[in-house]
């Protein structure tokens, strides 16, 4: 009863916010739309890691990442879009939406990645660069395994 | 013939890149998505000037959009993406590829507009907000009216 409250609580306050007016579809689309920029971010930095090294190349695919990831993107997780089409159908699992502290566990270290990324970009340490850039694909892997439904 | 043997010139140089390996159909789904996560950004900032003016949701907002104006979406911009499909077929018009100058001058308007934007978050003066947010958008609408195709 407990997290049901406290649920019903965020969801309170989640109305009072400015996000009170996104509708399902649109905060569908803007999800798959953020993850789709982290992709091509992180296929920018991986090619920069496996062929010729651009600093500048990496910073700016890094803070993507960082910008998106400290956006706040829980506020597109709204009630009812545990189901519907954004671009296409959404392939989150409902458990996403049920299992706060284990998704707040995987959104922080998603977050700490991110961050840790974009400050060794900035460095030019294409092997730190490397190391940070495994460790975020491994957040981002966690929360795939268990949240987001197979192709 | 001039600007021929320049865009010549890029082209080659792109080959040469980190992009070199991206699709078509890949290079419109991320500048889709790209522009998408801006577009959910800028109406995060609008509802909060229309309504309660929340400082940390607007720097959040802003950062996001400052990180992919400066990421340099133009490499997306691949040869033969002029059509295509990613999420859905590109509305974007072939003058884009060809109008090098003139949209050199809309990208630059909108990468200071960005900055701008996000250096006036920082400070959570609203009205300054207001105007920078004013003036961006009209930099997005200067390149939808030329080189988007209407709905």
């Amino acid at each position: 009863m407990k997290s049901k409250l406290l649920l019903a609580l965020i969801a309170t306050a989640t109305v009072t916010t400015a996000h009170a007016q996104v509708k399902v579809e649109d905060a569908i689309k803007w999800r798959q739309s953020a993850y789709a920029t982290m992709g091509w971010s992180m296929s920018r930095i991986k090619a920069n890691i496996d062929g010729t090294y651009n600093k500048d190349d990496v910073i700016k695919a890094a803070n993507v990442i960082q910008a998106i990831a400290n956006s706040g993107m829980g506020a597109l997780y709204v009630p009812g879009s545990d189901k519907g089409k954004g671009w296409v159908d959404t392939r989150v699992q409902p458990a996403l939406f049920t299992d706060g502290p284990k998704v707040g566990k995987i959104a922080g270290d998603f977050n700490a990645a991110a961050n840790e990324l974009a400050k060794v970009a900035a460095t030019g340490n294409a092997g730190a660069v490397k190391d940070a850039f495994g460790k975020l694909g491994g957040t981002c892997k966690s929360c795939h395994d268990d949240y987001r439904t197979k192709q």
